[in-house]
Formats: structure tokens, C-alpha cells, sequence
């Protein structure tokens, strides 16, 4: 942590900012988790760090108390911020929330200038309060991309976070291709059989939500299980009536949320795929091979983006680098960090800064995929990933297999 | 629809904005979902709707370009609104938002002028944005309340999505009570053992999570199972690891989410409740059932706060009334409005606008409680009800008992 409040002073810094003020609805926003000792059941709060000195977390209402007293900050209670008054005053909340943040400023002796801006919340709301303070004299810079930066080297219990769920990840892709490998087709349609029905999307949806949800995870941002076409598109979340059928791609990519998310995909075909489909999952986990002995400290997220282009772009597939905007062949980025957020730093786009190069303490996914949606097929292959002291750690060791069946070795 | 674009377009005219504009980072966004035809697996996307005329929908990754299109808007896509383009001559959020905005407005045949903002989303990115926009001669006005207005009256859709997420709360509850029915109390401690183990809030939390995963719902919010003290403060989640005890208060809160939130509460007592607790639960349970029969059309919330405070005063309790910012007695509102957001309105505060009148086609909780933490317990009783064309409906009808194994009736 003290790293982090380091990392933030010369941030703010460099931006010419006296404090950093994040805005959020839970104690589960991004901007604010980072800087809690532990996971709280907060509404609406804030907080607010000078520059050089320690935050103060800022909560509105009494009945969160001892929640907020677990985060291990100095607080600011809803008596020393008058929010009885002020939520009399102005029954709109962007007048309140002017007046709350006016009112925690002050008490963390700060007076007119420039701040830096993060968290998450109602736009009309946040507009509306800024405008207001700046009539006051204060200036306001965003802060989101400060905060990301700050917490794209992960802290230990950060990262023991990111191990248990994608260890959750892991048991969840396990159950599907049990129940895939259990589907039985039938001889003249192609359907999947199992237990007396069809098997459908629904099916494999409830055993991975189930499974999270014994584990104490959620999934905020739902999962895919795309069959067929749908997969061929790489953000179709999967239609929950559709049969599956033999000799066609599933697509299979979790990202559940404990404090902090995991991601993996597996690419899964019953029966006999077809040469296209074949072929591509061939080229797809060669270069997810190929990319593990190539992630490195120093890397650029972009390097890699490149190498992936080359090899699929010999292989005769289109790609973002050939054909802009394509949608048939590699059609995406190549990964992520993750961490609080499901998509974080460091980013695999062609940027110069350090948001796009890999660094010792990252946590990132790995993604090549192909895709031709007119001829109804997907392939993406996604590993989530730790650059640690010792190299690249794995974080989903599972098997890259289309077939399910093959799951199921020693 | 149709209703609600009319309520949007007088809305507007009242603010006098000439267009809506709603920021989103996902479909889920409580102020996009209410113009969509159903749910779809979406990233961070705007929509915009000039006053008197059809809503867009501006998505930025051509990825999801088929979720976007079963929205059943008239979209703007990534290669009409330029996304390249901007990603690549603006590196930052704030600038590249500001820019896609802009064309999006412009495709929308807006010039500059006033604009009500609302959705939600980075604040840093969203001010900044919005001064970029500000010095291109937009005005901003918050509109989130807006968008909340425009969804108090459910439509049979969302009733519908809101009556099954009820259900499965009440499934949830059930469940709680038979794993307490079950529950046996050490003869010298006091502490109550299932299975072969101690039972703790985990174990309940558990079998929550997993009943509502089954049904495909989410728990973004969490849920509140606390104990005795833990109770006592009403937004305390409850510490996993704590054993439960006979003659202890545990007040169980479940707000799930499928399409819409449902929100309900009970409280159990394994054993004999001491006095202090047996006697606030029976207020608070004769106080929610005057509830019932009092909330109809035309009443304000407010009205109905009061009701309970003067109950609650007359029987020697402190209440926000009596007492503001007291901690014990009765110490927060009595209910708000459940939709896609899980506070929304109808709210119960002293308000003199709309917002705080009861009306037909409202869903909203009723949620007396009663807390000593010092004294370590507390009791609150909160059913979902719906106030449709045949006067009230609760759609949370559960036993009111403490005692868990009165729950097992006929």
C-alpha cells in the first residue's frame, strides 16, 4: 500500500493536482478498492487523498459505521460532512454531492485548486457537482488513468485474489467439458442428448453459475457460451435456448469476480470438426504457445498484437492489421490486464506509454482467436496469466483440447 | 415504450434540453436498459435521444455489433461514429469520448446547444469529456432524475422480470429458514451446530448464493445474514466466519438481480427470543402490516414514514423524527422503489415533487426495523410489493415468524 500512495503522490504530481478525489457507489469501485485494507459494504461514499498524505474515506450514511470502519482508512462520517444538512438543503443530487465533496475538501485542509478526478458514478450527477465547484475555484483533470496506473503491479493479496478465481475459472471450464463429453448426438440431426434432453446453452450456463456461486463469486458481467455463429462473433454472449450440435465450435469464455476478476476461454467442438475449424484451432493454440515464451518484462503489449498478426496473416487469415475493422479471421486485441477491473492495464493496443508494457507484478489474458461468422465457427483460446519473479505463471493450467473428451486424461 | 418516450420528451422540454444523452458501460446501465427491448451483452455504449424523436444507440466495437442490433434501437456503429479514427488520434478517454459524442450528435442532426446527461460511468473521463464539449459550445444539465422518472411506472415487462426475481428471494428465504429449522443448539453454549459443524453466516450465504445462481440471478449488491450486534446496524453484510447462537437475532436481507432487482427481508430467532427482542418484533411486524393496508395511490411516502415514527415514538423507540442521526430504535427510511436499479423511486424522504408519491404501476419495498446494537440485536421485516390496478400486491409473501420452524406450515 505504501508503494501505491507513493506511486499516487508522484502522479499527482506530475498532473499539478493537490488531491485525488474518487467518487464511487460501492466499496466495490475500482478507483476506491484499491486503497481499502479489505472488501466493505458500502453505498455511496468518497475519498479523498492530499497529495503526500493518507486517504480519508468519506461515507454518507450512519448504518454503514462499522463497514466503513473495516477498510482501515481515517474516516470521514456523514456528522462531520453535515450530510443531514446538505440533504435538506438541496433535494438533487448534484447540489448535495457539491456540497459533500465542498465539505470533505475543507476537512482534509484543503482550499481551492486542481484535482484530479477518478471513481465511477451517475454522469448527469457528476457533471452537474463539478460545475458547481468550479464556480468555487476548483479545477478538475481526470484521474481514472492515475489510479489504473497505480494498481496495474499487483499486491500480494491482490494477486492471491486473482489465483482463487481463476482456479474457480478452471473447475467451471472442467464442468463444462464433463457435461459436453457426457452429450450424447443424435444419429440423423446432430443434437446433443443429455440426461433425457437436449443440451442447450441454458444448461451449461446454470452449472457454471452454480459453481461460481458456491465459491462466493459472481458474475457481474454474465459469461459467454456461444455455439456455432454466435461464437463467430467474439462478443455474443450465446443465446440460452439453442441446441448444441455435434461438429460444431463452442465457445466458452468465463470472468467471474470475487474481489477481483478472473478470464478464461476454451474452445470446445463434439464430434468431428470441420477442416476450417480444425485448421484454425491448430493456428490458434500454436500462437497462444508461441505467446507464453514470449510474454516478458519489457514486452510491449503491442509487440505482440504484431507477432500474432504476422503469424495469422501467413497463415492466409485476415487481421486487424491487414484489413482494419475485419470481422472474418483475427478480429480483436490480443489481451488484458485484469484486475479490480475486468479489463485494465497493461493494454495490447499500439500506444507509447507505460500502460502498454508488461511489467513484473502483471496480470493479463492471452487471447489469440479466429472467427468466421458467415460460415458459422469461433476459436478463441484465453489463458490468464501472472508475470511474477520466476517468469510467466499460468494461472489457467487446462487443457487447449476442442475435443471434451480428451479433458478427461490422467 | 411509447409511454416513456412521451414522459422523456416533456422532460426534456421542461429542462429545456434538446436531446438526452445517456453514457453507458454496459447494457445493464439502470438509464439505457429502460429503452431497450430486452438484455444484451453490451460494453460501454451511448445513446442518444433528441427531443420528440426515436432514441439511437451508438455501440464502439463492431464485436457486438449482433447484441447491439436485438436491442431494437436504430444504432450508430463503430464505423459510422468513426471509433478508429478518434482511438487513434486520442490515446486518452476523455478527448477520444468527447469526440465520439460529438459525431454522435451530429448523425443525430444536433447542433450545439443544451443537453441533458445522464447514465453513469469514469468521472474523470466524464468531466473532462463534457469540458471539452462545454468549450465547443454544449451545455450540460444532470438528467439522471430524469431517466428515473421516466421508469417509476414498471411496464408489464419489467413487472413480470421483477415478480421472478421476487420469487426466488423468497425461495432463498425459505431456504435460510429450513438449514435454522434444522439448526441445533449446543446445551452449554449455546451455539447452534448442522451437519456435523457449527453454523455459521457462510454456510447460509452459501446456500443463497448457489439457490440464486440456479435461477440465472446475480447478487451485485451481496446480501446482508447479521447476527445479533452485526443486525443491529442495518447495513452491516454480517462476518462470514461468525457462529450463529440460539436466542440471537439474525436478520436476513436479499436483494438479487435478474433483468430487475427484487428486495426482501426477514428476521429468525433459533430458540427463545430474549424480551427486548420478542417485544420489537412484534411492533415491527404489526406496524409493516398497517403498512399494507395504508399505502395506496396519491399517498406520499413520507406520509407513511411518519405513520411508522409516531408508532414507533408512542411505544418508546427513538426515531429519525425524534431523534435525527439516532442509532437505536428505528433509524432509517421505510422503503424505496425496486426496479433496475435497486433504489429508485418511489422514494420515502420528505420531498415535496412526484418523486415521493405513491402511484399505480409502482414497485417499491415496506421496511420497519427496529435496532439495538449496543445491546446486540436488531429486527427488520421488508416485503416487495407492487401497487397495480387492483390496489396492493405483495410479491414477497413469506411468514413474518422468527422462529424458523413456524415457517413450515401447511
Amino acid at each position: 500500500m505504501r508503494d501505491r500512495l507513493a506511486s499516487l503522490s508522484a502522479g499527482l504530481d506530475e498532473l499539478g493536482c493537490k488531491a485525488l478525489l474518487v467518487l464511487a457507489g460501492s466499496a466495490q469501485d475500482s478507483d476506491l478498492a484499491p486503497f481499502l485494507a479489505g472488501p466493505a459494504h458500502l453505498g455511496d461514499c468518497l475519498l479523498v487523498a492530499p497529495r503526500g498524505e493518507a486517504p480519508r474515506l468519506a461515507y454518507l450514511s450512519p448504518m454503514e459505521r462499522d463497514e466503513a470502519a473495516t477498510t482501515g482508512l481515517a474516516l470521514l462520517s456523514p456528522a462531520d460532512l453535515e450530510v443531514l444538512r446538505w440533504a435538506g438543503e438541496h433535494p438533487e443530487l448534484a447540489p448535495f454531492l457539491a456540497r459533500v465533496i465542498s465539505r470533505a475538501f475543507d476537512l482534509c485542509g484543503l482550499k481551492p485548486g486542481r484535482i484530479a478526478l477518478a471513481g465511477h458514478g451517475p454522469a448527469g450527477a457528476i457533471q452537474g457537482a463539478c460545475a458547481l465547484l468550479i464556480a468555487e475555484g476548483w479545477t478538475f483533470v481526470p484521474g481514472n488513468a492515475l489510479v489504473l496506473a497505480t494498481r496495474k503491479r499487483k499486491q500480494p493479496a491482490e494477486l492471491d485474489g486473482i489465483r482463487g478465481t481463476a482456479a474457480a475459472a478452471c473447475d467451471a471450464l472442467r464442468a463444462v467439458a464433463r457435461l459436453l463429453a457426457a452429450a450424447v448426438p443424435d444419429g440423423s440431426t446432430g443434437e446433443l442428448w443429455l440426461e433425457g434432453e437436449r443440451l442447450r446453452v441454458r444448461r451449461l450456463r446454470a452449472e457454471v453459475g452454480r459453481l461460481f456461486a458456491e465459491r462466493g463469486l459472481e458474475q457481474p458481467r454474465g459469461n459467454i457460451i456461444a455455439p456455432a455463429d454466435e461464437g463467430g462473433v467474439p462478443h455474443s454472449a450465446g443465446t440460452p435456448d439453442r441446441v448444441l450440435f455435434a461438429g460444431e465450435s463452442l465457445v466458452v469464455d468465463v470472468f467471474p469476480r470475487g474481489r477481483l476478476f478472473a478470464d478464461c476461454t476454451r474452445t470446445f467442438c463434439v464430434g468431428k470438426p470441420g477442416e476450417p475449424l480444425a485448421r484454425a484451432h491448430a493456428a490458434v493454440r500454436a500462437a497462444l504457445e508461441e505467446l507464453h515464451l514470449r510474454a516478458a518484462p519489457g514486452v510491449r503489449g503491442w509487440d505482440l498484437q504484431e507477432l500474432v498478426c504476422d503469424r495469422f496473416g501467413a497463415e492466409g487469415y485476415p487481421t486487424p492489421i491487414s484489413e482494419p475493422g475485419n470481422t472474418r479471421g483475427y478480429v480483436h486485441n490480443l489481451g488484458h490486464g485484469v484486475g479490480l477491473d475486468l479489463h485494465e492495464l497493461p493494454i495490447f493496443k499500439k500506444v507509447s506509454g507505460a500502460e502498454g508494457v508488461l511489467r513484473e507484478g502483471d496480470v493479463f489474458t492471452l487471447e489469440p482467436g479466429l472467427y468466421d461468422p458467415a460460415a458459422g465457427w469461433g476459436v478463441r483460446l484465453e489463458d490468464l496469466v501472472y508475470l511474477g519473479p520466476d517468469g510467466l505463471e499460468t494461472l489457467t493450467p487446462l487443457p487447449y483440447d476442442l475435443d471434451p473428451k480428451k479433458w478427461d486424461g490422467p
